[in-house]
């Protein structure tokens, strides 16, 4: 059976008295009865909510993303753990293809707002998953006040990221108190998440920047195939994959019992624009010296197919692959960026590239470390960072009455 | 079979040799045999560019858009006319699943620039429809100049659309000398297909502006459902549709025997912005009393299917669907609109909304005409109008030789 979502605003004529009758008795009877690992697909193509971690981490990556960054906008503990807990409400429903609203709108019936906006009516789970961080300015705000009494329970490893030389951070789209990374396999899924979380933080959140990407460029899983990054590039070759459990272990997971980020990650963004008019002017040579792969197969320069081994000797030292290689970092990230086309630049060009994420359990020793490595990429000629972030995705959560943020505010 | 991409930069591991071999051969061979009518979409996914009118108006509309403007920035008419023949081969190769070189690097081997920039090699054609339009601007310039001799060959039709109450029109993102509207399945293929035309048209075009889309908005056939906006009705019921051939011959396409514009249309594009933090915050019955449809099953006010006649005694005089429906606008449009998010607008909301697309035999008649109609509309309070254009398509092509243009320059 296909789930889909339920059609809350009655879909048979009925007015607003079966509305509230379907809100109550149409969702129970169509919830997912056993929990399974978090990222676990369903035949109806829904993702598992529950679990150990969040998914979105280690799940397949699907094909679109809406990521959003929120300023919080009150200062009222109480409100903003209130507004955690309907949002992790209205996340395990439309993970699982139902609308965002428990109830219809039943003290006002229908003269209240609908508590589902209604663009994802009639359409499937696609493999939705909303992961959640929070920003080290949730912690201490940005003109050092305590606003929520957490200062004291953020962790060492979120403190806000380096400069980096070459960067050209927009502090406006850069940061934020908490982010929701919404990926599925149809952006109008995964901006319907997006939106109707906004509309529920109304007047205690308000969305500091967002950014949609498609063609996810790297693969998380052994079975996905290598997508191309708009270079053309096979992107993500050497990804860390979800069958490498104690690769992620070490790398992407935060151990460490008894804190309440133990089985959470770190989440690097970063908005690289590419200069895609001037890479598409240079030779084939060039371009895979520069990656240090070749274009058609995928292949490590020197080598024959995608998947063989790194030959760094092949390759020239300031080629990314060579700098970016585990071997030469000395570490591993997951990464799980899209590709993104935001207009033009007012120049005649296009203003696109790669927004990248990754996730680790050490922002110093994942990314930074990395992007440390990387001071004499080739690469980046090409690129510009436009925007960063850090946040703590806490751990999973363990069933239908956890919330995002019991473990820190709880 | 399954068309797919070849692979232009050999993913057999052969070099330079290797590629200009499959850049002759391997084309010749997979190139669809017999013309069909324009917009047939083939068993391999690919639709076809050739017919009297340009695909991408009645094509059954596809789930992606990347639509781009450019400016011409040279004066040199044999210029222009040199890269709208490479822009039409390029069309004509990437519509069929093909990258868009025609030959590989051949003068320069691997040295030179590749003729794809290969992000969407392996991808299948994804239903890629590419129509071009010829903006007021490029027959006389704003200076007033005849840069390319065409001044007067301007149909009477073509001239800039006038202002509408509320307008908030950005002049960056309004307008442009040639648009070209890029529709697929997969973005990934939308947003390749326009990078290369603008990679070919290196140092004579420049991109004005580019507006990525989403989630269809209208249907154009009757056999697709309808989809949801973002202000979550349904949107499109009653568009005209490709199986309405005499109402189409009548409204969209233009009927003037002997005028190079004979069997093509007019394309009035406009991004709208919806405030949907707004909208989201007004009771069911205010947003259904707006837009005069019941937003369950998209029913018109006071019927019981969404298909049922418009009953305007049941709606209110202001409601958006009084106001545009045909029978009181007085005309009919084709619509193909896509919704957006482009990030947010610094002040806490998404920057999200409908980017508009309609067809129409003649814009006075049309767009103009329903646009005037809707100034009591209810819907008002909850859009902006942000960016328009208008652009002239010429019919489609009569062949292999025949170019985009041809009609216009030839």
């Amino acid at each position: 059976m296909k789930l889909s979502r339920r059609d809350f605003f009655g879909a048979a004529g009925v007015g607003a008295a079966g509305v509230v009758a379907l809100g109550a008795g149409g969702i129970a009877s169509s919830r997912a009865a056993a929990p399974a690992d978090q990222g676990t697909t369903t035949a109806s193509g829904a993702v598992e909510f529950h679990g150990a971690h969040q998914a979105g981490i280690t799940t397949p990556a699907q094909d679109r993303l809406h990521f959003v960054a929120f300023d919080v906008i009150t200062d009222d503990r109480a409100a903003l753990v209130r507004m955690l807990q309907q949002w992790t409400q209205a996340a395990r429903r439309m993970t699982r293809g139902q609308d965002a609203g428990p109830v219809g709108a039943v003290a006002g019936g229908d003269y209240a707002p609908p508590d589902d906006t209604g663009e994802a009516m009639g359409l499937p789970p696609a493999g939705l998953t909303l992961t959640i961080g929070f920003g080290p300015t949730l912690f201490t705000a940005a003109d050092g006040t305590d606003r929520f009494g957490i200062a004291d329970r953020r962790p060492d490893a979120l403190v806000p990221l380096p400069a980096f030389p070459g960067d050209e951070l927009v502090p406006a789209i850069s940061d934020g108190d908490l982010c929701i990374q919404a990926c599925a396999d149809d952006p109008q899924v995964a901006v319907h998440a997006v939106r109707n979380l906004a509309r529920i933080g109304q007047g205690l959140v308000g969305v500091r920047w967002s950014q949609l990407g498609f063609g996810r460029t790297s693969s998380t899983t052994s079975d996905q195939a290598t997508p191309r990054n708009l270079f053309g590039f096979k992107d993500g070759t050497d990804n860390l994959k979800a069958e490498q459990t104690a690769t992620l272990d070490r790398f992407v997971w935060v151990d460490d019992p008894g804190s309440w980020m133990h089985g959470g990650s770190y989440l690097v963004s970063r908005r690289i624009r590419m200069l895609v008019e001037v890479w598409d002017r240079q030779g084939l040579r060039d371009q895979e010296q520069t990656i240090g792969r070749t274009k058609g197969t995928g292949a490590p320069l020197g080598q024959q197919a995608e998947f063989d081994p790194v030959d760094l000797s092949a390759l020239p030292a300031t080629s990314h692959v060579s700098l970016a290689h585990p071997t030469n970092a000395g570490t591993a990230i997951l990464r799980r960026g899209y590709s993104f086309v935001d207009g033009s630049d007012g120049l005649g060009r296009l203003d696109a590239g790669l927004f990248f994420l990754c996730y680790q359990a050490d922002p110093a020793t994942g990314f930074v470390q990395v992007q440390r490595n990387l001071r004499t990429d080739k690469l980046n000629e090409y690129v510009q960072h436009t925007s960063s972030a850090l946040f703590a995705c806490p751990p999973g959560l363990a069933g239908e009455d956890d919330w995002w943020g019991s473990g820190l505010f709880g």
